[in-house]
């Protein structure tokens, strides 16, 4: 049985305000949780149901981490999904360090995606793509909103990120690391027709209604755009992340 | 104000049964129902607010549409979004016609794709990648739920839809039509070294966990696959239709 101050602390951790007084977040169902027992990150506490304890029982008793044992009612009360019969975990959140890509590496810069779950596609994505950094603006979603791990599915334990003022990142890099900036319009430069470079740089994806701000855009060494066939009006940022980032790696590969 | 009657009789679309037995479905907000509007789709009644109906008097005027005014609150209890201002519409659902894919015509085909999330976000990539056939085996999720349509954003407009046999149609094509037939799985061609063929075809992806049946892989031409740079295990039905289309196409065009 939960006790009422775990259960109230646990529910605490739906709100970011609480999120970031504690330090810590929420990580639910079977394979997010054992993704992030395998990981780097510090697990403070783990509910499970007695069948989940019995048989992740190796990957908590390996780092001793504490584990309390709980009903489907209970871990479901406790937590944001709708039905959950193995576990969670919470979980201790990471410090905010400045990323920067390295000569070669592709990073992703995120001004403004407002939809936690667009923003845990977009880990997964980046992840799939072998991503390891992505650079948040302050207002973009927070990553340790459970919507967003959850999306991720596990992708959260393998990619980094960075919350902060891209538009001043972007100051100090231009002009001076040859590398590419790429940045998602829909009139820029066909990215089938594109000449990537090796030298790797970033791709900045915008805000879902209006896309890149000015104040970021003026950075963008490279427009890039999916060519249409058809008649939609746009794609969703996380699509669109997919397919600009399959067509860079395919043209520097 | 809506009549409990007409009321009810809107509440009842929110399920497949009905929908079937009436031959109608729901078009939700202000973009959908504008565009359904517009579209060759024969609208039964519209409930707007006063303002949305002020503002687009000239659309369902012209098709001579019954609309009711009614408050949000009305709107939000008829449909199915959490928050809607604007209007719903009830639109007769379409003939359940064959489609084949014609020369030089790339057609989907989705083999129990269940999320009606994936659905809709597969309707309006189809429609950017100028796809406009997709053959669904009966087990793939209902064009029609509310979510589905919200989800395509206007494309369930412009985009055709067929749900059947796959299996025997197939059956029917193999051989005969010089066409391709990709399927997507995890162990196939690396689709950026695909040559793809002008003679148009299919694209086949499968069920969210399961992919595709085997009864259907054995009609695959083409087994094709999206190569991986990093770690992450899957990438979700829309994104991968994307991927993949966005792959063709540039190599078909």
């Amino acid at each position: 049985m939960l006790s009422k101050n775990k259960l109230k602390y646990i529910q605490s951790l739906h709100q970011k305000k609480y999120r970031q007084q504690q330090g810590a977040f929420l990580v639910e169902g079977a394979k997010s949780v054992q993704e992030v027992l395998q990981s780097g990150f510090a697990v403070e506490l783990v509910v499970a149901t007695e069948v989940f304890y019995k048989e992740n029982a190796h990957l908590t008793d390996h780092q001793r981490t504490p584990v309390e044992i709980a009903s489907v009612a209970d871990l479901e009360r406790a937590g944001t999904l709708e039905s959950n019969n193995a576990a969670l975990a919470v979980v201790r959140t990471k410090e905010n360090r400045p990323l920067l890509a390295e000569p070669g590496e592709i990073a992703l810069i995120l001004d403004d995606v407002r939809d936690p779950g667009n923003l845990g596609t977009i880990l997964r994505i980046a992840d799939w793509y072998g991503v390891q950094k992505i650079l948040c603006s302050e207002t973009t979603a927070d990553v340790y909103n459970p919507k967003v791990i959850s999306a991720s599915k596990g992708s959260f334990t393998r990619v980094d990120w960075w919350y902060g003022d891209i538009v001043s990142v972007l100051d100090q890099l231009a002009g001076s690391s040859g590398q590419a900036v790429y940045g998602a319009f829909l009139d820029g430069e066909d990215v089938h027709q594109l000449a990537a470079s090796r030298a790797g740089g970033y791709l900045i994806m915008g805000n879902e209604s209006n896309g890149i701000r000015p104040a970021v855009a003026q950075y963008v060494t490279k427009r890039v755009t999916i060519p249409r066939y058809g008649e939609a009006e746009s794609l969703n940022v996380g699509i669109a992340t997919a397919v600009l980032l399959d067509n860079i790696r395919q043209r520097t590969s």
